[in-house]
């Protein structure tokens, strides 16, 4: 078991009707909101509306940034930094899923950064940053941003996705009720990005903390229960509720305490195909993760350990030939992405084999990926990219 | 699955060797503080020395309140906080296990108490007070004080043991080498208290706050698989680990979250046997935990979907009939505490049954256990000690 610090200075408001706090929350801060949501879900939901009938209510001055993008861009940051200086914003609400929440905390340190150029910040080595306070309401279930301090900022230009520590919420409010009309492809795709954010983890060489590997397991097995009853009832809360749950402690560090460090492959291969190609995040993932499994299962047979682990604790099959298992558990999971309803393969999303190189190369930039749980080559990582045509 | 709010302040720092950041955790608070510690064991491993030691060449001026009772008393607290008053402390350092976090939690809000009287805080309704900062080194996993904000105060005088809330510590150094010399009848009455922490929350009419039991079982696997490990070799530092990490999460609350309260029942049925005969708190609960699932599954035999669950996810426990298999996963229980070495019935301790009634209706002040998972009466409460006997 591994040293650890663990800390999360986010306050959690689960359930319905946390809403009612918003007013107390953001007036620890201030009275100048800097209001952020992407391309208008939530005036479909009303929740815009009572949103902005709460800031009004309370006194507060908004100025909003709207349209944020499915992977925000380095120009969304630039502008809400803009704004913020220009309102001097005391506090930024974000509403949203993972996008909007990251675009927000890029903005909240980008506010203070003195370099200059903001893309010199998201590709840079850095911890915490000094940040305006920032809340979120939730939308979607999958990213986990609402409950850490990381963010995935894409710059288009050069065809860059990168992930790095700004800040944490102070403050997020779940509201399971506010995921009833995401649609099945997106319920999918955020299970998807949950389940990964537990992978990049669980397959590690640390056989002995337990804690983490049963809230691994946990979390799951908790998805796997629940996105089925999701994807049928769109608005049953039972199963909204705990796919929200899970999704803020899947991403949290939690499940990796006492663990030693992967370089979350499947999170580096898939950004390279989202900075390509702008696809949706989650099915990446799950169009990845499966063939990254039986890559790793094959190139070092001595790690089959993990899968028999994870067939046997998350999927319940049984059996005693260990090989046989660990495929099996991996059967299942891409069975289970497939009655999702998501895309598997890379060729039905449009995407041939013409970057892989490319990809493979920044995915795996300085031999990033040579301490993962089975370590990865450029060549290794083209081949799983083939893998998925 | 009900609403919850998450905040923990407390940053833990887990492993190995993190007293190497003591200094700069203190720095933040000032230089004036306040050390306490128990009976001394503290002085047989090294600790206290090299806490000394850090102290002295971080420059901090030491004030020491030491002798806390392993339940600790208010004539303890009220010295505190007289010694916090007198010297101008800037933070108190806890160096023990729960009773000395306890004490400390209830001094550093005791400073600033106006009421006069410290039993009458002890004794009233309240959330967390302000309190002075506190930092603590963890040497017993068991209480899980170091990542709550409650604390447990005796007074002998009037045969009263109350929790209540205080203050969360701003930091917990965690470093399971500090529980190689624990004793193995600490050790397995410490489980027993991680365990009680989990039961009480466990036995819950809600069925769908999936994560919170998928933690809770995780917590309870990990306990009993450990303890057998750290009793049969005290230095096993990975058995040790899992029992501190296990500790900390176990009476946080977060094994509770989105499930309806149960008021704790054996821990009120436990504080009455440790105010009257200040016993082992960890071993009145596992000489109750048995006896109470036995009478609360005979009462109301409708709650013994639980007790199966209880008995596959925690014990691995296979059958068809309910009934039989709910109790298996009881007897199960008992067994191992009963191997651990712990006395399993109060005879053993010395206590009869005099003061049973007594002892009840203070447990049950106010019918405090009618929402209990089974709801229980003065007299069923009687009826759990004398099975105890």
């Amino acid at each position: 078991m591994k040293n650890y610090v663990h800390a999360i200075p986010t306050k959690l408001y689960f359930g319905k009707g946390q809403i009612s706090r918003l007013g107390e929350i953001l007036d620890q801060f201030g009275k100048r909101v800097l209001l952020t949501y992407g391309g208008g879900s939530i005036k479909k939901i009303g929740l815009y509306d009572e949103v902005i009938g709460i800031l009004n209510k309370g006194g507060f001055t908004v100025t909003e940034l709207s349209g944020i993008e499915p992977n925000p861009r380095i120009e969304s940051v630039e502008e809400g930094v803009r704004l913020c200086k220009e309102n001097n914003i005391d506090v930024i609400l974000a509403v949203g899923g993972g996008s909007t929440i990251d675009c927000s905390k890029a903005i909240a340190a980008g506010v203070f950064y003195e370099g200059g150029d903001l893309w010199q910040m998201v590709d840079s080595n850095h911890g915490a940053l000094k940040a305006l306070p920032l809340v979120d309401i939730l939308t979607l279930s999958a990213t986990g941003s609402e409950y850490d301090g990381g963010a995935v900022i894409t710059n288009l230009k050069t065809n860059e996705k990168l992930g790095n520590m700004y800040t944490y919420p102070a403050a997020s409010i779940c509201d399971p009720t506010y995921t009833f009309t995401v649609s099945k492809y997106q319920t999918a795709a955020g299970t998807a990005d949950i389940m990964s954010h537990i992978f990049e983890g669980y397959f590690s060489a640390t056989e002995d903390s337990d804690l983490s590997d049963h809230i691994a397991e946990g979390v799951l097995k908790t998805a796997i229960k629940y996105l089925p009853v999701a994807l049928a009832e769109p608005d049953n809360y039972t199963a909204r509720a705990n796919l929200m749950a899970v999704s803020s402690v899947a991403c949290s560090g939690i499940p990796e305490y006492g663990k030693q460090g992967t370089g979350w492959p499947c999170h580096a291969m898939e950004h390279e195909l989202s900075a390509f190609y702008d696809i949706t995040h989650g099915v990446g993932l799950a169009i990845l993760t499966p063939r990254w499994m039986r890559f790793i299962l094959k190139k070092d047979p001595s790690c089959a350990w993990r899968f028999v682990r994870f067939a046997q604790n998350v999927w319940g099959i049984e059996g005693e030939d260990g090989l046989a298992l660990a495929n099996a558990g991996i059967d299942r999971l891409e069975s289970f992405f497939k009655e999702s309803g998501i895309p598997m393969t890379l060729t039905e999303l449009g995407i041939g084999e013409e970057h892989f190189e490319e990809m493979a190369a920044h995915a795996n930039f300085g031999g990033y990926l040579k301490n993962a749980f089975v370590p990865l080559t450029n060549e290794d990582i083209v081949e799983i990219y083939k893998a998925c045509l």
